[in-house]
Order: C-alpha cells, then structure tokens, then sequence
C-alpha cells in the first residue's frame, strides 16, 4: 500500500512514523525548513516507544521518501493523510492540489479537529473520498482515531488504519469538532475558570485528574464507570440520582472566560512551576514510558488498549512466523521491552527465566500440550531450571531462541534453550526439567502416546552431542582458597 | 489513632476499607440494614486489590467494630469521616450528633461531592473543625482527595490522610462541587448532548476516552499534557494558538439537556449493549486489576500515582524491616502481586527468579554492595543459576527467603536461597553464583578488603552442611527407558 502524508509537523509526523513502523512507505510533502528535522525527531521517540511497548518482532520499517511537491508525494498513493495547519482555505487549496494528481481511487484523511467532511469537501471533484480521520497526540501510541464521513471509503479507511494498530471510532454524524475535543473543551473551559477565579493552579486540576478520574479513563470511559457507581440497581437508578445535578448552578459554562494577557500569564507561570524542571524533550519520553507501561498493564488483562497491543502483535507473528524448520527448533522470539531493563540498562536477570519460559511455551504448543490439552486438567510443569548468564542485552534487542530436546521418559523431558543475540551469540542457556502432571490431584502422570510420539519425533532430530554443560551444576568454590 | 466512620454505602466503605488495611481500627455507625453485607464485600475487593498491589508485607489490618449510633462510634475518635446522603440537613443533623459525643479535639471530614464548608459549618459548634474530604470511587484506591476548608485542622486531616496512602489536594477557595466533579460535570453535559443528539453512543464516547486522552490523563494532567503539545514554544504559544477556540460555537453547554424517560432509555439500552456481558461485580474487579496494572507501571517509572505506592511500600516496610537477625539470613519479604499470576492462579515461573533475584539484590546491601559501591563502576553479576521449584504459590502469599552464603574467593560468591510460603515450607531454592565485575572494563576484578571481610563475617556464621542439591546439576534421563 502507497502512503502520503502532506504535512510533517508534531501530529504529521506521528502518523508518519505510526505507517513507518507498521512497515508502510511513505512519501511526505511538507514546505517547512525544519520538517525533516521535526519528522526525524518524532520518528525518533516513536522508535523507542515500539521498541519497548511491543514483544513481538517489528517489521521492518517502510522508507520515507522525501517529495518536492503535493504532486510528487501523491501520484502514486492508496492512501493520503492531510495534517496542514487548521485554516480552512489552506485546507481546500491542499486537497485540489492532492485531487489533481493522486489517483482518483486513493482516500483522503484529514487530521482536522474542527473541520466537517461537509466543509472539507467544498469544491472538491470526488469528494465522498474526503474523510476526517483526527488522531490524539502522540500518535504513534494512542490508537483513537476518529473517523468522520460515511460510505464505502470510511469503511476502507477504518480498515487500513485498523492495519497500523489504530481504534477507529466511526462518527453518524458531523459536528464541529467532532467528539474527543468537544469533550475536551469543555474541561478546558472549566479548568480555565478554576484558575481565573484563583480556585486550583493547573498542578492542582493535573493532580485532581491524574490521582483520580484520569486513572478510571485510561481503561474505562464515563458511561462504564458511571454503570459501576450504580451498582447493582443499574444504569437506570445511577441516572435519576446524578440527573437533578445538571440543574445545579454548578458550572460558570454558560459563559466563555477572557483569555487576556493576565490569564495567559498566570497559567504560563504556574504551569512552570510545575513542569519547568523538565525540558518537552524530557516530558515526552516520560509520557510515553508511563504511556507503554499502562499499555502493557493493560494486555496483561487483556483490556481496552491491550487488546489493540495485542492484536498488533499477532499481526507482527504472523508476518514472520516462528518456523519450526531445522534443528535446533526455532519456536519462540522475543523483543526486550522498556520495562525489563534495569538501572544499568540491561535485561533484568529474571527477564531470562521469562524468556526461557516463553520458549518452553513455545514448545508444549509445538508437541500439542496446549491450551486444550491444559484444559482436561493435564499441564507439564517446570520442576529444576539451570541458566547460564553470558551477556548482557538491551532494551529493544531481538533475542532468538534455538531449543533441543535432551531427553524424555514416560512422565518428564529435558530441554535445553540458547537465547541468541541478532549476531548469532549467546545471551544465556537454560536446561529444565519438565513433569507432566494431573493437574487436579497435583500428581506426575505418564503422557498419552500422542504427546510421547511428538517428543519421539523430535527426539530423533536431536543427534549432536549434548553441551559440555548440560547435566552440571553449579561447581562448589574450594573455600578461603584466595582469600588468605 | 481511633478513626469513626459514619456511613457505610459504596463511598463510606472505601473509606473504612482503606484505614483498616492501613492498620487503624474503625469505628462505624451506618443504619441501613444491610450495611455490614455492603461493607464487607467493598472490604473484600479493597483487600483483595491491596494484596496485589502492594509487594511489601502489608500492615496487620485494623478491626472493625459496629456501633449501634453516632454516639458509640465517635466517642473517643481522633477523625470521624462522615460519607451519608447528599442531603444537607441530614449533614448537618449528623454533624450535630458527632459534636455531642466526640471529643472536642476530633476532625470531622465530609464525603460530600456538592456542599461546602461554610454549608456544612452551618450551625456547629466547632465550626473549625469541620472539613471536605471529598475522595473518587474507588476509595480504597485511587488516592486523590479534595481537602476544603482552611486553616490547622486542615493541616492535620493532610497528615492522617496521607497516611493511609492518599493525595491530599486542598483547595484554596470553596465553590459549590470543588474541582474533580466541576471537570467531570462539564464532560457529563457534553456526553449526554452528544447521545441526545445521536451523535454517538455511550461506547464509541467511552472508547473515545479509552483509547484516547483517557491514558494522557492517568500520569499527566490537562496543563502538563498541553505544555507538550506547545512543544519548543512553550505554553504561552499553546494558549494562543488554543485560546481562538474558546469563542468557536463548539460546545451546547449554554444549555442543559432535559434528561426525560427517552434520554434515560436511550443512554440504559446503549449501556447495556456495552457493558451488560459483565455484571457489576465483575467489572469492579476489572477495574481494580487495570488501576492496579496501571499503578505498578507507574511505579516502574516512578511517576505519579506510582510514587504514592511506593511512599506506601516505604511505610509498610519501615513498619515491619526485614531483619538481619539468626542465620541463614532473611534479608527479603515478597507478596505475590496480581500481575504475578499466571492463567491458572498460580505465581508465573520467571516470577520466582524475581523473587530469589531480589534476595540476591538484598544479600549485596547486606555486604555493602550497594548503589554507592556501583557508582564506582563495579557490581556483582550472576553468572550462574539452579532453581529448584517445589510448591505453587498463589496472589496475595507472602514469601520470606532464607539466604546462606556456600563459599567465597577473591571474586566469586555463591548464595543459596530458600523461598518459604507463610507455613515455613519451601516454594523454591535457588543457588546462584555471582562474579564480582569491572563494569566499565566488562571484566571480573578481586573483591576490595571490606566486601570480603563482610562476605568472612558471614561465612563463619555458615556452619550448617550445605544441602543435598547445592552444587547438583540436571539428571540426566536415560533415553526411552520408560517409552517403548
């Protein structure tokens, strides 16, 4: 698929680097002096913050082909996304630039905030291709993206963004400013009021909401979290409790606050106050760590974000599956993440039993002990485990693992696991015994023929001597012997 | 200190959930004939979420004891939370029973989300003493809480409420509603305008949050999130480029909605096709796992809410030191936190290495191995490892290891741990060996005089046989004696 963006500032570039990493070409038109130094600089964090939210082995990166014109970037696209700045003319003289030369199948997104499809399409020559497809900074993290704009090309559209790991939320009908930041500002509006009436500081309402609301919205929304403050009455009874207060004189909404120079001062010097020992380079990488540790919380249960993780994931596998072809089987790879490293940098020590873990995974589903199987209440647990630490790894590396079958009888096998660098060394070994067991009872129970003749087959893979250090155990350290 | 609480619903059960589990004991007085069922199941999620986010031994929880009035309860309590019905002149004629029977010295703290001090003071005797506490489900936690009403016992009620783990943030001047509920009513009119008007349903606004700003929120604020987005130009740019907006048409909020029976059925039909597949029980522990996941990423980071975890962890810890007391050592305490488990409820295999790694990190402080001697460029890396798994553990046990120390040279060190479940027995041992290390050089180096002098001093206490496994590797099996 053929990617434009016209336009490479902050949210440009998040859509950029979001095609990049998802493996996507790209060609970018942006007439600013600094562009590919701002794309560069977005392209940049966006790396980091893949590298370490995914597990999975990222495809490899698109290229970005820097074009002379809207012309030039376009010819050739499926797909154009507009990210001009928010001036409505601008925008108009942009899409019958883009009309003149891109293919007349290719769609048009536009990342406008306020903007209507109906208004973006004045004048155009195609204009059911014209679409708002407004993301939420940073883009190459946040998956929302609402979609504005009906038919069949929304429908395309939806699916290609679904494809670069994004949540496109479809909207029936166009309103200004869609839906994200209506609700937006209207907390913008009353945080605005808080702080001309000298109520909070902005620390205190970014305190308020992120030691309170904001912790419930990064997994559930206000409709879901409301049907909880119900309870077991129900949406219904939560209603008719919390109703009556939207006659309360509560909010000074009615009425719009002056945004003078005082104003604007205030918030400037009380937003330096609480945020002025970092630099934005500095808050960025904050935001996105705390943003890829939420988001791997997250697919831990299997939630919300995570579940868009994880599905990325999946997709990432089934681009370069883990092929069980040769020996030693290849069944498992592993990104390090951003939340494995330690305070120097490298893989935490007990990250390798994960890694090795995963690899024993790996091969129970390779011999048919999989999630079926487990399911009639027969598992293979792990009862001795013998590493080998020989190198230290980093956050983002791609580590491989290669693993032989060293032996088996009627109730337990022997594996034996290399983690490999992308150079081909070894990062560590790991020998571990298996049992298989009778869940329910908590007793060893010999296997079915079926799994007995998997661990066959791959037992008469295995005929290279065994490493010198397999079957040892840790070598005693004759005591005081260079001490004295 | 003796804490009273006076009410005992969803809010007032959060309240008492958290003091009892910081190790108060709780007076309470609610009449509803089922509050005892309501308290005790808020009391068993509130527990069952602390066991899984916190990995320091927690407190021995308070008692609860049921008084049969006002009078019984608060009686010789130093803080009395008041959460019963937003009514005021039940407020006040609660309020007027505490006064009667607490001591003149007690802080009286409201739950209430509308009224304000001057509102609740209304007739008291102790006027002063009257605050707003006014804290976000669920209480027991989110820590946020909004102080409001000035002056020492103020002061006070931020002492006691920041030791039961939450964020106290005092308001300057009251308004009707504080800070949290204005924000949260702005975004509530504009939703449901935006499902009166078919805009969108409650899932696609909730996915809107979700997916989007939602995440923002929950490690940054509004300010601190918009001074990002400002970039280089800083804040005040950010406000002259947003500020426009204020005066465009966006918002409906000159207005209210009616909510009537067809906004009431809209809204509770299109939250049931949403959120009707979980019961309410089992959405309350959805979401107590995601705050929980969400809160322990942040701690990895160390930012925001993960900051208030950790000051909690300090504490519970300072209460209860692990002490190098007796031999074998036991220098380390473990919960097994909920993101430990793995699809069968049992702590997931990497999970013990963490564990028997932290002892070792323990062990190192024990010799003096610690961040100060690693600023000088050396440390201690494992080189070698043998677990031995014996036991399945559950979320919520807490595990204490038993390290020995099985020999030494100039450079090496070998440990042994053993995880023990609450009932002494062993879930695991590890031996592990460590290399003293050049880290810059990436070399092995000789240990300086103090480092083996505090390895000596415990060597000579190691007077035990080593165990049976120590220095055992891997059996081998002989191949296919059990598989013709």
């Amino acid at each position: 698929m053929r990617i434009a963006a016209i336009g490479g500032g902050v949210i440009g570039g998040g859509w950029i680097a979001r095609f990049l990493l998802s493996g996507h070409d790209v060609a970018v038109f942006d007439p600013h002096p600094e562009a590919q130094r701002i794309v560069g600089e977005v392209l940049a964090n966006a790396t980091r913050a893949w590298e370490r939210l995914f597990q999975a082995p990222l495809p490899r990166p698109g290229r970005i082909l820097w074009a002379g014109s809207v012309d030039e970037a376009v010819r050739d696209a499926d797909y154009i996304q507009e990210s001009v700045p928010e001036r409505l003319e601008l925008k108009h003289r942009i899409i019958a630039e883009i009309e003149a030369a891109a293919p007349g199948t290719a769609l048009i997104g536009s990342s406008t905030s306020g903007f209507k499809p109906s208004e973006l399409r004045q004048g155009a020559r195609h204009p059911g291709r014209i679409l708002v497809a407004h993301p939420f900074n940073p883009v190459y993290l946040l998956p929302v993206v609402e979609v504005v704009g009906g038919g069949a090309a929304a429908e395309r559209a939806c699916e290609i963004l679904t494809g670069i790991g994004m949540k496109p939320v479809r909207i029936a009908r166009e309103i200004d400013a869609h839906i994200g930041d209506r609700l937006l500002e209207a907390v913008w509006r009353e945080a605005l009021w808080l702080v001309h009436d000298g109520i909070a500081t902005t620390e205190e309402i970014d305190d308020i909401i992120r030691f309170g609301f904001g912790l419930r919205w990064a997994q559930m929304g206000l409709f879901e979290t409301y049907r909880i403050a119900g309870g077991e009455a129900g949406m219904r009874h939560f209603l008719g409790q919390f109703g009556p207060a939207l006659k309360w004189p509560w909010t000074k909404l009615m009425d719009v606050p002056d945004l003078d120079e005082a104003l604007i001062d205030r918030i400037a010097a009380q937003s330096d106050a609480q945020s002025g020992r970092h630099s934005i380079r500095a808050l960025e990488r904050i935001r996105d760590d705390n943003l890829v540790g939420i988001f791997q919380a997250l697919k831990a249960n299997d939630w919300g974000v995570g579940q868009t993780v994880r599905a990325q994931e999946d997709g990432f596998y089934a681009r370069e599956p883990a092929r069980a072809e040769g020996y030693p089987l290849r069944l498992h790879q592993a990104r390090v993440s951003g939340g494995w490293v330690d305070y120097n940098g490298h893989m935490t020590e007990f990250r390798y039993l994960q890694v090795l873990g995963d690899a024993t995974d790996a091969f129970l589903i390779h011999i048919g002990l999989d999630a079926d199987y487990r399911a009639q209440g027969r598992s293979a647990y792990t009862v001795e485990t013998h590493i080998r630490h020989l190198a230290e790894v980093k956050a983002g590396e791609l580590l491989t693992v290669e693993t032989r079958l060293l032996g088996h009888d009627a109730k337990r096998f022997r594996l034996h696991h290399a983690i490999l660098r992308a150079d081909g060394s070894e990062a560590a070994t790991g020998e571990h015994m298996l049992l298989h067991v009778d869940t329910g009872a908590g007793r060893a129970m010999p296997m079915p023929p079926a799994l007995l003749q998997a661990l066959e087959r791959v037992a008469a893979q295995d005929r290279a001597p065994h490493p010198d250090h397999a079957g040892a155990g840790i070598r005693p350290i004759r005591q005081r012997e260079a001490t004295a």
